[in-house]
């Protein structure tokens, strides 16, 4: 094992740690995969890429590293906050298909893809649907410990309850009156006692095809369960590293982590690590916003995006980078970047350079660069 | 739609029948897929390129097809007789790994594999262990037929008393008595009434990983639960075809009809197929017997036997085709084919010719290539 000290950015205590394992020599690290519905997009490649990374790096380092990534095969609703039909037997239904057809054709384009980008397949890609039972456990557990309700056959985890005991909130930075004021946006209450519980089991309704039975009647599990429950099942109740995209930090992150605590009275997660969005004109891209480059368009170039020798974002960024060149050297400063100078200040204005001398070159260095783009 | 009839030799008529299928323009298709716990062999990838075949004829034929495939990671014992350690759960065991990094593995590597022989992926691909509950329901459904009994914990069919009401054999054309007397020779009756009799779930022993609840304790699935649950969830009580190897015809698919039938009241399958064995040296491939050339040493031709002109068991057969040829127009016939000519006789002698200078110019060609080959 190599001795050089890895530093992880820790979502939860926003600071750089040092990384030490639970167990010496053994890294334990959960990543939130696909919801397979439709062809992954750039947006779905960048956590799989990031943590392949990841994976490699503590690999090479010498520990033994048991990788989790999940398939999301039921129980994604298409609005986070348990409203809409499941994403995937939405699709089913709109193909005439059977949901685990749908699942099972886009599980092997995306692992078709992730060969493409040399991505190494985790060790191992449990499905939601493939650990009922456990979720099952986990809602009981929740259920037991007194922070959860049933509600027509659906049960619902008790946010309230859980904020008076623990800190719902404390990966996403909220608190619980955020929550209820962007919660309030949405349909009214329904089954729920307050709009921030979220789902932990759903009745089934006559119509849908992926259910299952439970203590609760049928039904299928919330979105959130899986993470949790799989998690444990592979990892233990405590281990290392748990990776995804900053959009999932709320409410999916932050559910799992109040499902952990409200079960077993303890963190589950040591690590949170979180990639960035792709973004298309400072737009995150995603398949609700319909401003998505496929993988598969992605390889072939086949997208009109990519056709395009700058794309239209490019150039707005070299504009800013040459208004912001020019600014820097020139007496109306526009921008922190070259105000501080006018000021006399330096750090004070938010500058990243330490010394003057390094600035001034490097914001000269921002207008030639500029120049020769546009 | 293609008019053309398609004829199917239906293993449980012992006849080729018309292919008509249960819904007009669709066909459900079930064939058993690889336990995953070392690399597939050739004999693995017989029966996947047999239906991957049907499966493209199919539909070439215009039929939309439902193919499911199952991917056997929990519940296939060492010895088929319900004895020994899960295949997986000891692999994991003998590498220090968790059974589903095991079997994720395997089934990459099998999945591979089948990319390479250019078989189509199935439409659906289910995890036995994925799919629990739906075998504890099968169990149950069995209970209450009075077709199982619960044993320590264990739940095991009851052969005897299904042989009475339907007949156990109806595919393997065994009756009970010779499965008796096959039985014999292994270990006590322990928990079972009668050694016949096949385990619906096993309690798990307190050093079993893979264990999940169930009405009858902490346990998992017996081997043939799996497909009969997997194969009526996503092809409905009775499908169209379901296949498999030869060797699976007994106890696997045999287990499996005895399973649906007293479920269900009725048969599971219309037309059972089975692809015949890969064979060296006229042994049956197989892991067991330590005779198998993997996928990966058959793709770079690295096993032994593929870096022999001839293979031993091709000596022996141009061998056998020379005394053949020699006999046949020789005056001291040594086998039915050569021998039936001195003899006079024709058909009643066995040979496949029908008429008698067909058959001499055939025998002529026996000799001939023979001869080239030694």
């Amino acid at each position: 094992m190599n001795n050089h000290d890895l530093l992880i950015y820790n979502t939860l205590t926003r600071t750089k740690q040092k990384f030490v394992p639970l167990q010496p020599g053994h890294v334990g690290m959960y990543v939130c995969g696909p919801t397979v519905y439709g062809d992954a997009h750039l947006g779905h490649a960048r956590p799989a890429v990031t943590f392949d990374l990841v994976f490699r790096y503590l690999k090479h380092l010498g520990y033994k590293v048991r990788y989790v990534r999940n398939i999301t095969d039921v129980g994604h609703l298409e609005h986070d906050a348990d409203e809409g039909e499941d994403k995937i037997a939405k699709k089913a239904r709109l193909e005439q298909l059977e949901p685990m057809e749908v699942a099972q054709h886009y599980t092997n384009r995306f692992n078709d893809a992730m060969k493409k980008l040399n991505v190494l397949p985790p060790s191992i890609e449990p499905h939601a649907t493939g650990h009922i039972i456990e979720q099952e456990q986990l809602v009981q557990q929740i259920f037991d410990a007194g922070y959860a309700y049933e509600s027509n056959g659906s049960v619902y985890f008790d946010v309230e309850k859980y904020n008076k005991d623990h800190h719902y909130g404390i990966l996403s930075g909220r608190n619980l009156d955020d929550v209820r004021d962007a919660s309030r946006e949405l349909d009214g209450v329904g089954e729920k006692r307050n709009q921030a519980d979220f789902a932990l089991w759903k009745k089934a309704q006559p119509e849908h095809i992926m259910r299952w039975p439970s203590p609760w009647g049928d039904g299928f599990p919330g979105w959130h369960c899986e993470c949790t429950a799989m998690g444990r099942k592979y990892l233990g109740d405590t281990f290392d590293i748990h990776g995804g995209g900053l959009d999932l930090i709320f409410p999916h992150h932050e559910c799992e982590i109040a499902q952990a605590v409200a079960a077993q009275g303890k963190q589950m997660v040591r690590y949170w690590m979180h990639n960035n969005m792709i973004t298309i004109n400072g737009k995150k891209m995603g398949k609700s916003y319909n401003n998505f480059i496929t993988l598969d368009e992605f390889f072939t170039g086949s997208h009109p995006l990519l056709q395009l020798l700058h794309s239209p974002g490019a150039l707005s960024q070299h504009r800013r980078l040459l208004e912001r060149g020019a600014a820097s050297l020139g007496k109306r400063p526009r921008t922190p970047y070259g105000g501080h100078q006018a000021a006399g200040t330096h750090r004070a204005a938010g500058c990243r350079h330490h010394r003057e001398r390094v600035c001034r070159k490097a914001h000269r260095r921002l207008l030639r660069r500029a120049r020769r783009r546009l």
